[in-house]
């Protein structure tokens, strides 16, 4: 087989960036290459393997010699890109929250439900990053002592939101530490200093599309229908990884030494979990890795087989670009791309 | 009955300089006040009432003809300090976790169990912030209908910490805007644009002390020692005010009008939740309150009789300094000073 021809679209926003620079740094095969973004990107260029590529328009014509297009725009772009991307034979990596329901199509991680991929009809979706931390900290666990019932509040980083958050708080910080007065637009409150706990919009429920997707997916992708699970999502100001503390209810006793043996031994998790010398997790370490990182792993005192602990990872990398990649990647190695 | 005496331990600390302001603006009646520090303030002088008055060294003679003492200070400063004071005749309210959970130490939340306070031994602990503003925040629903368990994430800011963690937030998140490297002293690591799931030490269960205190202080207080609690105490980059996510299962089921409504009609506690107005707590708008404001109320959709919900207070109010001029204007209204 030829390698596979690209086009990524979002090449200029924060996870096409990286996604870019890991198709780079994983030797990817490429036969050719075609980076869109948004009309304000075009014609600006991204230095790619030596070359200077052109940011071209999205068009429906530039997916026909497609085999792979990742996506990663708004929820309505692609909404409207995707389904002619798939059309014209290509498969869609999608990063968005438009298909990730359908039944038709995969919710991917692959450490944890590559089989899925199989019943792909060229539209696979991959998970919310909030969903994809949790989810690989939970998995290992859940095949040994099937988890019953999981309550996750979240610390989530601004880079979540894109580009023109993070320049909003690191603009509401200086201006709050010169005693200015701050102007939110990206958020609806404040950033700077704060805590927001709303992420997406509302549900008539009183949750969040954000805590909803923490639910739906994680079931989707585990196989597991009944598990339940309750989020309160977050925005903390913190520009790069999420922060989660998880509370879970296993059917069974699980003791601390087991569930970290079984997150050691887990692909993409590592443990990091010596509180006598100040060692868990941290947003700020984690920033720039593929990993899941997991600590402060303790009986939940509160109830009979509970576990709590600490998950972080960068929401950019394991969270979005890592993940479609990895999805890529495992196609391939699977012999699914029909060329 | 003449106006108490008092003498205020830590009187330039973060919570002393609240409590002084409190005193003036509470009209709490005094006769003479004393005001005391750590060596390197005494000979300082503090604006109160109109007068200056001269921060002085703490000796055991100080609290002779003192009512109360109010004392904001560290653990071992208030180990060393209070018993003197109880035995020279003061009731001393203190802010320390040093006494809290000795059986002769009401630990008190005047809105929940003023009527502890008829049994203090001239000692009277004021709970952990973190604790109280929970409390404040399950007490009214756990009398109308058995909290059996609750799940606990904290948010808490740095004001927690004292002035010092103040200034090195600030100063870190100056230096990161600026691209400058910092150097963490008040917390064993960055706190600028980080969340740290670290707040006091770490115990052999894997609980931190802060954790620990939200189960013990809370069953105490609530008179409800089978009332499971779990937290995960985390450190975020706000000044003051803490935020919480509370899931709380309960002995029946609970309608999420009702707790509205019960959490509405009680003193200290008020519900700011219309998300379509995207109107919830939040952590910057609560600081300089004294109010436990509580919104994102909704089912836990995780559990039967679970309700989820977010609660924001000053943690340097009624997390500190409100709740010790509280308990001392309840000790005079119960008429339980001693002199």
């Amino acid at each position: 087989m030829d390698n596979p021809n690209i086009v990524v679209i979002g090449a200029t926003g924060t996870v096409g960036t990286i996604f870019l620079d890991l198709l780079e740094k994983r030797n990817f095969p490429i036969g050719n290459i075609k980076v869109c973004a948004s009309p304000k990107s075009v014609g600006k260029k991204i230095r790619f393997n030596g070359l200077d590529l052109l940011v071209e328009e999205v068009t429906d014509d530039i997916f026909d010699d497609a085999d792979f297009a990742f996506v990663s725009a708004s929820t309505e772009v692609s909404r409207n890109i995707v389904p002619i991307a798939a059309n014209r034979g290509s498969i869609v990596i999608d990063d968005s929250s438009a298909f990730r329901m359908q039944k038709n199509v995969p919710l991917v991680i692959p450490e944890v439900n590559a089989n899925d991929l199989k019943n792909h009809e060229n539209i696979v979706a991959i998970p919310n990053c909030s969903t994809t931390q949790m989810v690989m900290a939970l998995y290992p666990l859940h095949v040994k002592n099937p988890i019953k019932r999981v309550v996750a509040d979240t610390y989530q980083s601004v880079s979540g939101t894109g580009g023109n958050a993070m320049k909003e708080l690191e603009q509401q910080t200086d201006q709050i530490n010169n005693g200015l007065t701050t102007s939110p637009d990206v958020y609806p409150h404040e950033i700077g200093y704060n805590v927001i706990p709303h992420i997406e919009g509302f549900l008539e429920d009183g949750y969040t599309k954000e805590e909803r997707k923490m639910v739906e997916e994680t079931q989707k992708i585990m196989h597991a229908d009944n598990l339940a699970v309750s989020a309160t999502c977050v925005r903390v100001p913190v520009f790069v990884s999420h922060s989660e503390s998880l509370h879970i209810e296993f059917s069974q006793s699980m003791e601390v030494d087991t569930v970290k043996e079984l997150l050691s031994n887990f692909p993409g998790v590592s443990v990091i979990d010596n509180p006598e010398q100040n060692l868990y997790p941290l947003a700020r370490n984690s920033a720039g890795s593929d990993e899941v990182y997991v600590g402060r792993i303790r009986k939940d005192i509160s109830t009979p087989n509970g576990i709590a602990m600490w998950v972080v990872s960068d929401n950019l990398r394991k969270g979005a670009a890592t993940n479609a990649i990895q999805i890529a990647e495992e196609i391939l190695a699977q012999n699914l791309l029909h060329t």
